[in-house]
């Protein structure tokens, strides 16, 4: 069950508004890796975790968290909308040969015509559960497998992503609320990589998950293929890195570069299809058509039924 | 530039169709973390890259061996439903009572009432650009920032979601030949996971990234809450990981477990809304309803544009 | 900022697992009128609430109750996903004939076949932020547009057919757990139908709207077509009704039946199409083609940009 | 079936093109609560009515009436989209360094850089079947439960909202054509609206529904939280509304306010997760890998199935 | 303007319920090729027409026939899940070991386990704007370009899709009543394949458009590239169908068959990153973290900015 | 398998940056008929072809190009971001009245407000896998029915729309670059064109399939409605075209004009509800509320169960 404090968790307002920004600060708001990504993500690990109590419990502790970062970051979008224009300059446009391909003389036009326009006819002036783009949010766009070193991997990725989204927003605004708001934001980021690498060190640490994960990967996967780099593009350049020489980072191989692959496996040549399908197969099924044609297909599903035990329905 | 070679890269056809199994099967070809994925991010961070050439090099060797993974799955899903029965046994419902609440009798039925409908209807036996619950891969999908460490993280998470649920769906047959070709794709994403650890560790060691990233996130963000976990949830036990305690993981700093975390932001109080979108605000807009009250409401829009240079259009 | 308190609003575990009705059950949590919409809608309602802090205060209560609500379903629907048969029975498929049409003959191969793979798959068991055909929940799904009765009118119908919702599924099963926690979120949803008629009286009775919501729309709309009804459909059953005649329900018209409803607009015809689209117009672009015509195309554009003020660019 | 007649229902055109305006009106052509959100909805609740044959008819009447709106908006976005610039100034670019960093400089360029990019390339100046920000309108969009008490409410709130969104953008735009014709659609929901009340009336007059829908809730629900108000977030404010004391708006009880809510469950411990899923359990499954620990997990595996009735597969 | 008819422009009931088949049936309803695709592709066709009169009318006759072929459906499917059954069977699993791990073992079980849950929980037994998996239909499935013989070719394409997938579920049923009804949705895609074919004959006789659509697309193309056939995929089997040799389809030049196609390109290299957006570029980023060197970069984009007209802003 | 070779198969880069461009031509990218669109048609196409070796390898042939365009079209975007503008103008809003309503002034604002907001915070500067509003690729845009002549008509449509998007683009830029790209692409689709119409011919002329696809349809359908036009719009415009007189495309019957057509089917009467679905029906469910009441439904759902053969669950 969960409790709300009517203070933000941290909170400093913009200095002004500023709707086009505010178009674009959505992305961390509702984008593929926003705060709303990371607070539905944290939360369903913690509610489907199956390991030990802590786990647990730091889950639902940090995705509590996210919640109260989903309603700064809608709080400030609010502040942001705020006295945002709602029509293009008319005043230039009375002419009406002009008008016919006239949009507006000043900077108020901009804002009109490229802000969201939900923004202003959607939501009144909040927040909007969407991207920068206007995509909404989506449960596509979270991961809760029940492991949980694929999941902290997840996260992390998640928090890293999350944490490049913000730096570059900082970089997109002078207005100093903003910015101080956006400085906590990249510290708790900050906390989030190094709280999931030390979540991962932990679940290793206990032997709860290995390098590899799921361990039983090394029971099922053939050996062969589990340490070789295939050069499918043309050059060599792929040969210089760490991932193409020396031991395997779960230190179980070396790496092998396999500088001219070639296929294993045949080519494939799929079975001709049920003629119930209509697919095109390797021989003509128009000169079956007409009653007596299609008769003989009848016919010879028919048979086929017969001879198959179970056979054609 | 591509070509294709019409020799799989890998294949072993299963010992019967399975019609729901190939439903399952779907969700490593098109899922959210399927080979559709890997495919086209490893393909657009490699075309996105401008970084050193053996990045950019390894990231197209591996998008370009992902799009002969989908073709391998593509396949093994069209042998899969070879013979997948279309209709449900009439035999059994000729009675028009029985038949009202009738479906079938036999495992035939079971299979054509539970595959995936468009398997038969829509693509007449073959693989779809879909994930398991028949919902389209779509490009929300996929990770490519620009910035290589941040992008490995998510090509290890990408690697390790879907070698977990390749296992998984590995335990789900017992058909030898899907096993056979399982075996294959569990050893590929061992390496891969490997790969991008190794990928990881080069990055850094070369010091093109480091643990944070990026890592002007330690100039940007506020220091005094880049340590911190909140313990947002009733209960001290997530004090006891790694994550609450020592030295971080960037070797800058030391976690500290906040037990009691209060709020540091005011309760915020949105500013009133703009009277042309009738948001409910805190005095009555109703009163003022009707030709004269509105243009009480007009005039006042009027003297706000006057008294704001630039002001209300 | 949000808390969280371990225990449960309110809990009764299931009498045994039950994958199929874990996959029903998802509507509740991910559907379109499910608890992942009313817990941010309500939210997103608060945090963009401009009118009197009772209101925002009251939005804000019922967004926190419903996390709750979404978490006590995400964990009935690990409990009903314990012990999912995860593959089909192989005892009857050893004679390949017969396992080539072969799906399985007992009730746990119905579960396998039927059950969302992805509560195996992706999820390992756990719930998914997904309705009950597996379609993830979005953005889309809620409505928070500043005005306080458009939204509570929203959250009404929200609350019914989310009610119905949960009747229906309160009939689906016999488990006498489900059933229980089922009668407490029926409960609950009685209450907010209540809570939401109780609030639009309120707004209504404090001045703050009037029953057609934006009270505006009196000033703007033509009064001639606000109080007719349109029979578009053969038959005049439609007259019968409390919508056809009498006193509105605004007390400010009397409803009026046209019976025979005549078009009031022209056949529109659209303006000849931009040359440079290459849409289809009423003359033939196709004797142009070649360099000569297409110059002439050019040199039309040219002079009407010039005889046009801003003109073509 | 339906029959179609040329002129519109009602129709002004525009004074002058505007092609940010009709990106802009596209909210109300392909939003989620516009025009086709009506006409699929009203639609889909005729089809499937099974009720009193008025409402059926009533339901096709104005599901008829909205397809002739949406023809009325696709109409009117193509007049505005009627010269459309194509491409931003050249002029001012021809010096290849400030053309670098140059966008254009006359309002043309303004319109051209911010309309819908799809409204020239994709349609070819004509409408789409999206909203404002160019996302596709859905399915999901509509609500058809076949219960009619339901689906007015959500007939009432789809009114409500479109009503509210077609207000904000009559205030949009200072185009007598644009103007004229919302007015005529202003009035139309504001017809609409007045219907659904009055349809609601009817219903529970006609002892078809009760107050909190469906019926059957009284029974199935507790009733001892069917009136409670939880006061999830601080502070009491929101125990001053009328939705926390007195008599319940269906006259079955009072309002309650809950000040200190709490848990009334137990805290959630899910069971042990099936070893074939790899999820994290309590006890590491680390150890276990390799050739003979994973055959011990087979064998748990095989003693669990050979204990359990109709056991593991 | 749209009116409705009562009467269904063809119907034949279903001889049984079957809900299995209602849910397969729903992709000729609300697939991407079913008939609400038609239905409003045909619509936005001809309200966006700006070609002659006769392509205008018999576009929105079409449309409109089409709104009547969703109907039909949908009255089907709501006629097919008549009796649906509800829960599955509960006498068996009295037992709660066996209970654990049981669905049910009779006919009534599988259509409950299979059946679309919404079918039951969302609809109440009617028609769902959505495919035969579940997923909504949407405005991106619909093409109305403008240029009438591109749409046409879309139109041909939609009606031969949809046709066979009426022809597959036509085999997938023996309800006599569902068969009737399909040969009569069988005969009309039939005429509307007759009937694009010949409405792409009159555009081209009449001079309207040409083979290659647009016309101007000679005029911008490079003439050395328009007739090449590639053949990127090793073994030169394509080189024996009719597109590779013989003069091409629109009689302006001979397809010439590039056995050995090699690139004409060069090997991209994408300039060097803006630093603030922090992508990884090809010189280490990391050595210039903290307050000096972040300075740098600060200096480093001023000089540029100062160097550049216009500069960075 | 899949090789790649690092030079394009042509490219020229342009001349200038363009971010707005930019966000424009991810239509040929991304969107629902862009190159994403037929390189996984083409590919799914060959990967489910069951059809002659020619049909399969050029298929493979073409999609493989196809890959390589997206390749092109990703890496001309990544050139137009180059230097994309991140911030609007500070200078002008120092004042803080006046930066209230204030956008920018110079044309790098119109850039920043109008450009993808992704391209800089999602993307880095890359090109993204969407459309040029934003929206992702998705798995339903593709076609790939395994009937050849189906498929051939899909691709004819994709490259037919696919071209006019092109061509409308180049109109939309003077950049000397990308007309030069757009050149090489736009003689590709003229290929592909004429390479669909020779594939349609070669199928029919081999008889493989024929005019009206799939040619059982024959069988099936009604032959009275296959040839029949219905006027469904008020006027007889659609008449005058060749669809509605004179031989049918397929040979096998004349077309028919019927210009006043009636309905054939009978008004729709569905069954009345289950009463556990809680529909609204005929009869009043309100009356039966209360304990007692609702024990009657039970009874008669019992009684309907007994006398009903395999009966209600």
């Amino acid at each position: 069950m969960f409790y709300h404090q009517k203070q933000l968790q941290y909170f400093t307002p913009p200095e002004r508004p500023d709707p086009i920004y505010a178009k674009k600060l959505q992305e961390l708001l509702g984008g593929s890796l926003g705060e709303m990504t990371v607070m539905m993500q944290y939360l369903f690990q913690g509610w489907n975790c199956r390991g030990p109590a802590k786990y647990k419990d730091m889950l639902l502790d940090i995705g509590t968290e996210e919640i109260g970062h989903v309603e700064i970051l809608a709080t400030m979008i609010a502040y942001l909308l705020d006295k945002a224009p709602l029509k293009m300059q008319e005043e230039g446009v009375k002419d009406p040969v002009v008008g016919a391909v006239m949009g507006g003389t000043n900077p108020r036009d901009v804002i009109t015509a490229a802000m969201n326009p939900q923004h202003a006819t959607v939501s009144g002036g909040g927040a909007l559960p969407a991207d920068s783009t206007g995509f909404p949010w989506n449960g596509r766009f979270i991961v809760a497998s029940g492991n949980l070193l694929a999941d902290f991997r997840s996260n992390l990725h998640a928090e890293s992503q999350g944490l490049l989204q913000a730096v570059r927003l900082y970089e997109m605004t002078d207005d100093r609320g903003v910015r101080d708001q956006l400085s906590f934001n990249i510290a708790r980021d900050t906390m989030h990589q190094n709280q999931w690498l030390a979540a991962i060190e932990e679940l290793e640490s206990e032997g709860l998950e290995t390098t590899v994960v799921p361990s039983v990967a090394y029971q099922y996967g053939k050996r062969e293929f589990a340490y070789q780099f295939w050069n499918q593009s043309e050059g060599e350049e792929s040969g210089q890195g760490r991932w193409a020489k020396g031991p395997t980072k779960d230190g179980r191989g070396e790496f092998e570069y396999v500088a001219n692959p070639q296929p294993l496996g045949p080519e494939p040549e799929l079975p001709q299809p049920d003629p119930r399908l209509h697919d095109t197969g390797k021989i003509s099924q128009a000169g079956q058509v007409g009653e007596a044609a299609s008769k003989v297909v009848d016919k010879v599903v028919d048979v086929i039924d017969r001879v198959t035990p179970g056979g054609h329905q």
